[in-house]
């Protein structure tokens, strides 16, 4: 199994990190900055110039909608043609400026998956009507899964309620962590609801297109990630009361929720993976930089042992995770999402724990800069802490991984034993 | 040596336990609003209404200024007697509600560190000014150590300039996370600067009181913890620009700042870490809840192993860091702060890291909840991550208990080899 | 909760701390050579002179049967009258020379648990028949308790048979860890079995003393510890068949051998765990002395950040879980072991794990050294990895503690809901 | 860069995999009982008779002498010819009985290394000499580099002379953990000696060949590794007293001691860290039947969330390690040793970690099966734990990773600051 880049993957590499760090990473600050006044003026889920300017310069660069393995319909915008494992090597660059360069690059959840859910479920309809400005960056959309009163982390929990009413579909139920929804950009949400709670387990759900400026769907409050609230639509919670949309907005199919679901995840895992080691990185680069700087009891940090092990160690393990993701990517080109579920549920596990220890020691390194916003490290650890709940806590793929790797020992089992097939 | 509270400590335990349970956390949701209303009338530092209610009451209770080991001179207030063990833990109990308790009871860092060092080294002069609103919790005070340009994990980098000309004292440079310096009620700073560059190591440096209405003293900006900005005072960073007090402000001496720093730090780590044991009890508590009325994959969380273990693991984790600290505690009443310096040194390892261990597996349990503020998970994790770098990282307080483990084996050693001395 | 030994087990323990340092350690090489030697001869478990010789040294310094809290009845022998709290500092004294100090002063495994049971609930025959030749050292013992066919980590599982025929108690089964039972000198055992398969669960079991020499009681075969076979009587696989004694042998009562298995195994995980902190102890004393003697890379390792950090991170691991086991012992004493069952759970768990810890970073910094017999490490290992399964796995341990922090938190329970009351 | 084996390395592998699962594992009671009585007959490193046969069998499938990347010439022997990935693929195979099958294809260490050297750096008549028996494994071979003395993990400390007299070398010096020298089957040693200390550092040591029976050369004692003495040659110490061999004997040049010993190191630390996922794997299969199989608390152990973590979190370490050191091995083929060697620093890192994790975990399942020699569980925890020293213990890989790692980031670095270049 191949795991580097083609030779169209590598090309689009170098200049994504070309762009990352010559145009995403110098404008951070004044994005902070830009965002920090749009708070002050009471917007503060308004686009900020910065992010305007860098998905210009990214549309220029024919860094735009590189997220889609099949090319985008020409009818429809520009983009894809991307291989999943091509992507996830690019995925990691955006990762480096996790607030700035995914969605400068039209690859931010949740909008890459809803687009990859509208491309391979909607009518043509749908289509024409959501995907060109979804497509062109220009509209924003939301994915509403995510319960407050229930688990999430079993999602056959989720109990917003679906009915039928003549021509109308209409949602009653509340959602939270509903990334992007506060935004005045957010156009489309897809909503996911208890349809038909006497079907089989795995089929009492479906997924609706709910325009976000339907009557009943309101915003109740934002919730902060470890106190802070994000711009770019931030992650509220919704009530919605009586949500009519027309029949013709049910996605997929009646009953058809989970197996979308299921679908939607994979690539969008893999891109949280790859991000979050892009983030690893980032944070590795600063504490070599750092130890190499600072000074403290007769020499450079990079003299101390510990922060020696430290290094090291973060190298381990970003490299060994990203691996185990790139192995992922692989396999979903080749077999489809649904043959690399296992390899998902791993690298969900993996991902975000490297991550977390790298960007940790970093800060540790980095004293109260760490903890600061003067670096970005105390944003990165929030976001990748989050990710270690987010479509899924890593318990629940713990489990499947568990279940998988036990299936092949039970005496029934028609297989070899054998672990793992190497990298192949 | 006793680790349990002498008679008189478990008298104001019993009544500290119930002024946080039935006064100061069901008053957090109040607090939380008002901070918020503070904040947008642009006045994030102004005393809350809570606090001045809760402050009346545990004055009522006989709640106040506990932290001192001799009774309060009756001169200058009320308060104090209690002995570190005992305070300790009042002190655990105060953690369990971080943000409101130790100010109610007048045990807030850094205010209780510098009525000490005042109590034991200020001058008549000085006391009388300073310590009856101080200690009356009607000024606040801040201590001015770390720098933004060095590595402060070592204090002999303390750079800020202190220079005596003629009558006055003047101090020029930039100091950070000055805590509590950007609240209004601010009256006092205690600046640590560097007075003789050419002293022997231990001697370049010295301790000024500086009010805090003092001109060229200014506070530049506010630093956010894991981007959240605190009220009560912020942690600022500090510009001093030929900041001028008279001579008579020095404290303690002229070269005597390390040896004042060190004596300070003694009793204040032991309150850090039993208020991070409290918020760590908060934690597992709020975890054993969820876990019994959370279901998922068909029961409740606590019937998971995994979730079991990890309350084990945490109640295993709290008790050994309890122990240690009050241990510390003993020995700082038995021997004094300089006796008990490895033991400081060890509590500030373990403590925050079995916080930081117990808070996060409580933020897992709770999923969405956990990393929102509809917990005090997040805040308390953000707190117990800053106090593996507050009063010297983990790495400096593991080099000085290695050093002092190895010395007891050098071959010049007239030391007996054997190690601690269990619970004696 | 006083956690410091009396002034009698103070005086106590400055004894056998010469008593290991100075008769013990050194006489450890002979030791190994002679138990090389009686392999060799085909008698790997007779009883080697340097145990005689020190077995004497012990009881002519009054180092003898210390581990029983009452006085031992004068009709029975010597010894006894020492706290379990007392008793622990001196336990881990002999932790150190783990092969060695506890047989020399009468305090080895399984040997004090059969002594406390025959004390405590034997008959006037049973005990003067049986505790002479144990408290005087002549004669060892055996717990037959684990089997080979079922998870022992649930004891209920015990099904060696027990039944009545006439005047005899018959038994019929399988045991295996019988440690000490392939021992010559091994007299007695001590036999848990199923007696009564439908009385209530807890009631099922009963204990029944069975002399070594009984027909049809037969050692199968010996079992190594990580590949090694130890002297000591080793720890042999048993079986019974149609094995016969009076019915006057059974112990403290039919279907009482879940109670009394309970009240035997706390004071005798208190000698475990303290013994292991012991070998942390000893394995750390190792460590120092290496890293201030070994040079590479152009100093000693002790200068080597990492070697430091193990040192100071050995040292919190160890004097946190020699003080949770200090409260354990000293509830014991203060309460019983039955009240003490949850701190007992934790000590199991964190204790062995300290040791580990310890002794695997100990062998890192010895190398090769580490892993052969040059040093004890490689036998220390071996032991303390035992004692994670050894009275029960930890994931047992586990269980037992989550269990109790989950009722604490259960609606209807009465409980306050606070945390461990610190070290009182 | 591709990591599954090619189509011929597949092929071998599933030869290998037959070869393992049907001949090796099922043959391995045997040999246990044969080492036994040859152990009691006084013979503890005879040659089994079911190795003997083992290596027939292995010749017959053409399963022989795969580890040398190029074609064995004709003269010598047959074999190799397989890539360093696609021999990575095997080792790991034969990891899974590894007292077996190493020895049984030809590719046990220290043989192999020792043949690449002979292979790459001997003279015609070094290489007809010793290579026809080594390649037909009717002779066996050890690598004297560690010393007693010194800190080997700083290979620079080797201190053994070699000195020229006349037409002569003589060597003089200590050597231990020196492999497979007590066998009588042992016919070369290979000596690494400290031939001109005056010289650049790195250029000071030579290699020497010295036939096994020459007269100084002498096997002082075996040692234990975990107190298990090891058949198959054991780990000797050897004493060097005025040792004589001929010039001729020289291994690659006067001062290329060090050369030699980096080339020799790169594919034997695949081949072990290969077999240590193999060790795993067994490990990680042997937990999964017992889980399955085992009750406890009512149901299989496999329905115990912490056992289902354990099996999760073991399958996610063994992969992520095995694809770093797949990557390490591509690299070695398509780049040289050379080129890899940061990459074989991580792997020696990680891969022992890795195992030890697993291992320990199924020694926890298994309870007191675990640490008897009932499963190979005791024995391989043994052999992986040695891998964390062998060949450079941890510290030192750390060092070597994080100077690269630091390296990348200094001021007057050319490079790019990027991190790895994911599985490129």
């Amino acid at each position: 199994m191949e795991l580097a880049p083609s030779a169209h993957g590598r090309e689009l590499l170098g200049r994504m990190r070309t762009f990352v760090d010559e145009d995403v990473i110098p404008a951070e600050a004044a994005h902070a900055a830009e965002l920090e006044a749009l708070r002050a003026a009471g917007t503060p889920h308004a686009e900020p110039e910065v992010l305007v300017r860098l998905k210009r310069r990214a549309q220029e660069l024919g860094l735009w909608n590189l997220f889609l393995p099949e090319p985008v319909p020409a009818h429809l915008g520009v983009g894809g043609g991307v291989s999943v494992l091509d992507y996830a090597h690019l995925a990691e660059e955006t990762g480096r400026s996790p607030l700035l360069a995914p969605e400068a690059t039209n690859g931010a959840a949740p909008d890459t998956g809803n687009m990859e859910l509208l491309l391979a479920h909607g009518t043509p309809e749908q289509q024409e009507r959501w995907l060109p400005p979804l497509l062109a960056g220009t509209a924003r959309s939301a994915f509403l899964m995510t319960e407050p009163d229930v688990a999430s982390s079993d999602p056959h929990n989720v109990r917003t309620r679906l009915r039928r009413d003549g021509d109308e579909l209409v949602l009653d139920g509340r959602k939270w962590w509903s990334s992007g929804a506060a935004s005045p950009r957010c156009a489309l949400t897809i909503v996911m609801a208890l349809s038909d709670p006497d079907a089989p387990r795995g089929q009492r759900h479906s997924m609706v297109l709910v325009p976000a400026d339907t009557p009943g769907l309101e915003v109740v409050r934002e919730l902060p990630v470890f106190g802070r609230f994000e711009g770019a639509g931030g992650h509220p919670e919704l009530r919605l009361t009586d949500v009519r949309v027309p029949a013709t907005e049910l996605l997929g199919g009646a009953g058809e929720g989970f197996r979308l679901a299921q679908a939607r995840l994979g690539p969008g895992r893999i891109h949280h993976c790859m991000r979050l080691l892009g983030m690893a990185e980032r944070a590795l680069a600063l504490t070599c930089t750092r130890a190499l700087t600072r000074e403290a009891f007769g020499g450079p940090l990079a003299d101390q042992g510990v922060v020696r092990r430290d290094i090291a160690q973060a190298r381990v393990r970003i490299d060994q995770a990203r691996l185990l993701t790139l192995r992922a990517a692989a396999r979903i080109d080749a077999e489809g999402a649904r043959a690399a579920r296992d390899d998902i549920a791993a690298i969900k596990i993996v991902a975000p724990a490297a991550a977390l220890w790298v960007i940790d020691r970093a800060i540790q390194v980095h004293g109260g800069a760490g903890v600061s916003d003067d670096t970005p490290l105390a944003l990165l650890w929030a976001h990748a802490r989050t990710l270690r709940l987010v479509d899924g806590p890593d318990e629940v793929h713990e489990m499947v991984l568990a279940r998988r790797e036990l299936a092949r020992h039970r005496p029934d089992d028609g297989g070899t034993g054998h672990g793992g097939d190497g990298g192949g």
